[in-house]
C-alpha cells in the first residue's frame, strides 16, 4: 500500500496530542507527513516544521488547504490537533478542499461549530474521522464483538467512569489552561474526558442512551467549567447506566473503565489493565480474556508481549541513534557486547552445571 | 537530529522480530530504513524490500556490507534480526565495514560465534548494541535507579522468572521450529528467554552472579533442547538468587518478572503489569510506583496513559489509511462524524439537565 | 470477663444469618447462648434448640422476654435474626424487659416499625445494637481513623457500591423469597444491601448526605421490589457522592466497595480484598495499607495471616471432631503422622543436601 | 453431635498459636475446653486457666495425661501448642493414655523426637493429627480435587513459596527468640514455614518429591539457624519443582503460594488472595475460581462473603460484650439505633425521590 500523504494543523513542538498523532501515523509506516500549519504563530510554525523535517510549512490552515488541494502531490488527509474551539474552522476548510480530516476529540467547543463541520462533511467528497483512540484498543474491540455476539444476553446495567486527579488544584500549565477556559474548551471534564467515556460505552454496547440526568460540579472554587460530572443514563431498551467523570479524583492518573451487566454475563474493562477483559458468565467463574482471545487483530505483538513492548524496543533504538550521533549520556543503559558475552557465559555455565547434575560452577566471563 | 540511515539483515515479510525492530526504529522518527538483505532467498529478499518500500535490496549481507560501506550515503547502522546462529557472520561483516550493529539477542548460538563478534567489535570503529528490550522499559530503568540509589540497602535475595507456555506441546510453526533446533538456536529456553531474565537481573541489580547451579530439562519427550531451566545463583556479595525459565508453563503468555529483597526494602516488577513497580520498605506499606515516579523519561505519554495508548491511536490511523485507499472492511469501527455529533449532544444534554437540577432530559441527536 | 448470657430470636436450624451470629458470639468466648425462640413454629423451635444445645427454648419471643427478665440468671442480651418485618416486635419486647438487643440490619421493614423500636429504646435501661458487620472490619475501622485524622483533607467525592448478582433471575429459595416480598422486607436491594453501603459510607466519612436523588428499578420483570438502585448524594459540606446497589449484577458475588477522594488524598476499600486499603496521597505513589498499619486492633492474627486463617484451623478442628466421633468421611484431608514424618524427612534431606553444597539427595521417609 | 472434651498443653495467656487453636475449636461449637497444662510455670498455668475459664488446670502435662485418662469424664483429645522441641514428650504421654493428639506443626525439633511420636502413635488406640492449617482452606481443598480429577493432566512443574520478612533483622521478641534457637526449633525457616510449603505442595499434588537439592542460608549475620532456603525438587513421575522459603524477604507478611503446571492446565493459589484459584487451561482463558466453584463445603458463608466476614461480626459481638460489661471505650464504633434510623431515612428518601423521577429530596432523620 502506498503511504498516505498527511498534513497537520496544530501540534507544534512541545504539543502533547500532536506528538501522539505523529507517532501513531508513523508506527505502521502508512503515512508520510508532508505539510503542516503547526502553530497560529507563523515563526513557531516554521521552526516546528523544520525541527520535525516536514517539507511544506504554512502560516495558516486556509492557505494550506488551498495550496495542498491545488497540488497533484498535495496531502490526501490532514490531522487536526488544535484545542477544541479550533477544530471547526480547519475541518471545514479541508473538507471543502476535498481533503480527508482526522480530528482529535471532542468534535468542537460549541454546537454551532459542530453544525458547521457536519454541514461541510455532508457536502464534501472527503471523509471525517474522530480519534476516540480508546475504542481502538484490541480488548475494547473484542468487548464490542462479545456484546454484538450476544454473549451478555440483554444488556441491563452500564457503568462508565473516567477519573483523573490532575486538576484537583487550581489549574497550572498549558494543558490545564485551555482545558479550563470555557471559550476554548466548551466544557470541562465533560468534553475533555466525558466524551471518551460516552463514546466508549456507545461503541462497546452498540446503544446510545435516550435520556440522562446530570449533576455537574466545579469542585475547585472559582473554576469556570465543570470538573466533576455524575450522570444517570436510561436506554430505550430498558437498560440503565451511570457515567462518572472527574478531574479532581486525586491519585487517579487516567482511570477509564467500563462495566456491563447483561442477563447472561458481565464484562469489565479497565484502561489501567488494558490488555485484559474480565468476562463473567452468570453461572460460571470469571474468565480473564487476553489478546489470545481477541479477534480484531489490532495488535503488533503476540499475546503476553504488552503493548509497551514496542516502546521498550523504541527506547533502545532512540538511545542508539543518540549514541551514533555522538550523545553518550545514556550509553550505560543500552546493552552492548558485554551484555551479550555475559549471556553466553550464563548459557555455558548453566549447561555445564546441569551436565554435572547441578554442581556449582563459576560463571566465567 | 538528522535521522540515522539504517539497514536490516533478516526480517523479510512475515518475520516476527524484524517487524518489531522496524516499528521501534520508526516510532520516534530517528531512522530511515534504506537497505536490506531481508532473506537468504534472493527472490524473497527482493519481494520483501519492495513491499516495505526499502530502496536498496541485496541478495546477501556480505555484498550489502561492502556496497553500503562504499557509498557516501550508505547506511550508518544495521539491524540484525536473523535466528541466533546467523548473528555472528553479518555482525562481523558490518563491524569490519565500520557500520554500527544493532543485534537481536542472544548474542550467538555458540561460544565460538560469540568470540568472533567480540573480536570484530574490538577492532572496529563501529559499535555493537544488543536489543535486550525489557531493560529499556521505563519502570525497569526506574528499578535500576532505585537499586543504585541504595533504596533497597544491601541486596540479599534475587528471583528472576520468565515463564511461557507456548512450547508445552511438540513444537509446530516457524517460530517454534528454529528455536528448538540446537544447531540454529544454540540453546532452548535458556538462550531464547533465559538470557533476557539474566540480563534483566543484571541490569537492575548491577551485579552478576559469580556461581550457579542448574537443572535443565526437556519436559516434552524427544525435544533436543532444554524447555525448562531452574538455576540457583550465588553472588560475590553474599546475595543469593534463583532464575527459572520455562517454555512449558502452560497458560503463561510471557511471564517475565523480577523480585529483589534487600536489607531495607523489596522491589517487584512484572511484565504483565509493566508500568508499575511495587516498592516495600521494611517498615512501611508497599508503594505502587508508576511513571509519575519514574526518572528515566523513557516514555511518550503522561502517567496513566498506558503504553498501549499509542497503539490505539496507531490502530485508528492504520484503519483510516486503509479506508482512504478504498478498503472499507473496518470502517464501522473507526469513529467519525456521528460519534462526534453524539458527543456534542451528550455534552449539551448533560449541561441542560444539570442546569435543571438533574431533571431527566432527552439526549437528542 | 464473665461471659454475657445471650438469647436468640430466629435463627433455627438451616438459617443463614442466625448461624453467623452464633459463630460470631462464640469466636472470642464472650457469650454463652442460654435461651432461644428460634422459630415461630414451636416444634421447629424446640428441635433447633435441642440440636444446638441451647438450654431454654421458648415458643414465642414474648414469653421468652417475660420469663428471662424474671430469672436472676436470665439472659442479659438477645440477638434478633429474623426477617426485617419481624425485628420490631421482639426488639420492643426485650427492650421493655430491660434486656439488651443485638439486631440484624436493616432496622425494620417500615418507618412505623422503626419508630416503635426508637420509642422503646428511648425509655429502656437496655441498649440497642445493629450489626452492620462490614464497618467492624479492621481496615474499615482504619479507613475511618484516617479520615478522622484529616489524611484525606476535605472530602470531595464519595462512591459506595454494593453489587450482587444472585437475584438476576426471578427469585428462588428461602433467602430470595422473603427478600423480594415487600411485606416482609420493606424494600428490595435498597434495604438488604443498600443500608450496608449507606452505613459504610457514613461510618467511614463521618458525614451523612443531606439530599439525594434516586432511580430505583426492578430489572427482573414482575419483581415487586427494587433490585437495582442508583442514587446521587449531596453533602452539606459540598461533597458529592454516588451510591449504587444491585442484585442483578451477574457475576458479582458480594461487590461492596467504597472510594473516597479528598483535597489531599484518596482512599479505596473493597470487600473482596478486605484486608487492604489503598491510600493515594495527591503527590505521591499509592500505598497498600494492611493490618500492619491498622490501629484498631480488631484482629486475632498477625498481619499477613488472612482472616480465613482462623477458618482453616477451625476446618481441621471440626473434621477432627467428626473423626473422633467416628465419621471418617474426611479423614484423608486431615494431616496426621505421615504428614509430620514427611516434614521431618524434608528438613533432614534439605539440611543434608545443603551441607554437601547442594548435592541431590534422596528424601527418604 | 456431642462436643468433644478437649485439653490443651501450652498456650498460656499471651501465646499466639494457642489462642488460634482455641478460637478454631470454638468456632463450630464442636469442643469444650476442660483441662489444661498451659505453661511449664505452674503459677502461670493456673492464672491462664482461670483467666480462660478452663475448669481443670495441671502443673505439668504428665500429671494431666494420667489424671484425665483416669476420669470417666476426662478429655478425649488434647491440643499441643508448645514450641517444636516440646511436642514429643506430651504427644507420647497422651497417646499412651489413649487420648487423641492434635499437634501444631512441625512434628518435632529432631528426628529422634519424631521417632518417639511415631512409635507411640503406632501402639496407641488414639489418633494423631497435625495442624497444617493452610491445607484446610476451601480453595486449597478444591485445588487438590482439581488435580485429583486430572484437570491439570500430567504434572510437570511445581513451585511452592513461603516468604516472610519479619526476621530480616536480628530477632527480637518471644516469637522470634525460640524460632531462632536450634535447640528449641530444630531448624529455622525450614521447620517453621518450610514444612507448611512442603505439605501444601504434597497435599495438593498428591505427590512427594523423591530427591531434592538444597541451599540453606543464614542471611542475618550470626543467626544460628537457616532463614532462607532454596530447594530444587525432583519427583519420581518426572515432574520438577522448586520450594523457596525465607524469613528475610522484607515486606512479605506471609507470602505462601503454590503454582502448578501440567500438560493440560495450570493452577495457582496465593494465601494473600486465599479465596481465589486461578485455573488456566492450555488453550483457553484463565478462570478465577471462587468458593462458588468449590466442592469441599469447607466454609460457613456464601461465596463473596470473605472469610473475614465472620470476624467482622465477632468484632461487633465482642465490642458489645465489653459495653454490656461497662467498658464504653469503643461504643462509638458499634452501630446502634442512630445507624438504624439513618438507614430507614435513607430508604424512605430514596423511594420518595425515585417516585418523583429522581427529584432531589432531603434525607431527613
Amino acid at each position: 500500500m502506498r503511504p498516505v500523504r498527511l498534513g497537520m494543523v496544530g501540534g507544534g513542538s512541545g504539543a502533547f496530542i500532536g506528538a501522539i498523532h505523529r507517532i501513531a501515523a508513523r508506527m505502521d509506516g502508512k503515512y508520510v507527513l508532508e505539510a503542516g500549519a503547526l502553530s497560529s504563530d507563523p515563526a513557531r510554525a516554521q521552526a516546528s516544521a523544520a525541527e520535525l523535517g516536514i517539507p511544506r510549512s504554512y502560516d495558516d490552515f486556509s492557505a494550506m488547504a488551498r495550496a495542498e488541494a491545488a497540488r497533484t502531490d498535495g496531502i490526501e488527509a490532514v490531522a487536526i490537533v488544535t484545542p477544541n474551539h479550533m477544530h471547526a474552522a480547519p475541518a471545514v476548510a479541508f473538507l471543502k478542499a476535498g481533503i480527508h480530516v482526522i480530528c482529535d476529540k471532542p468534535l468542537a467547543a460549541t454546537p454551532d461549530q459542530a453544525a458547521q463541520i457536519a454541514e461541510a462533511a455532508r457536502t464534501s467528497t472527503a471523509r471525517f474521522f474522530l480519534t476516540h483512540n480508546y475504542s481502538a484498543l484490541p480488548m475494547v474491540r473484542e468487548a464490542r464483538a462479545l456484546v454484538a455476539d450476544g454473549v451478555l444476553g440483554e444488556l441491563r446495567l452500564v457503568q462508565a467512569e473516567y477519573l483523573q486527579g490532575w486538576l484537583a488544584d487550581p489549574a497550572e500549565g498549558k494543558q490545564a489552561e485551555w482545558r479550563t477556559d470555557p471559550a476554548r474548551a466548551g466544557a470541562g471534564a465533560l468534553g475533555d474526558i466525558g466524551t471518551h467515556a460516552w463514546q466508549l460505552a456507545q461503541f462497546v454496547t452498540g446503544q446510545t442512551p435516550a435520556h440522562l440526568s446530570a449533576d455537574l460540579s466545579s469542585m475547585v472554587p472559582g473554576r469556570p467549567v465543570d470538573d466533576n460530572a455524575r450522570i444517570a443514563l436510561r436506554y430505550a431498551s430498558g437498560a440503565k447506566g451511570g457515567l462518572w467523570v472527574s478531574q479532581v479524583a486525586v491519585g487517579q492518573e487516567n482511570g477509564l473503565s467500563l462495566r456491563l451487566f447483561g442477563t447472561k454475563a458481565a464484562l469489565e474493562w479497565r484502561l489501567q489493565d488494558s490488555e485484559r477483559l474480565i468476562l463473567t458468565p452468570k453461572d460460571g467463574p470469571a474468565q480473564l480474556l487476553t489478546r489470545a482471545q481477541d479477534r480484531s487483530a489490532s495488535f503488533r505483538t503476540p499475546p503476553g508481549h504488552p503493548e509497551g513492548y514496542l516502546e521498550g524496543f523504541a527506547n533502545l533504538y532512540t538511545d542508539i541513534a543518540a549514541i551514533i550521533r555522538g550523545d553518550l549520556a545514556h550509553q550505560d543503559r543500552v546493552p552492548g557486547l558485554d551484555a551479550g558475552l555475559s549471556g553466553m557465559a550464563f548459557i555455558a555455565a548453566a549447561q555445564r552445571s546441569s551436565a554435572e547434575n547441578g554442581a556449582w560452577v563459576e560463571v566465567g566471563s
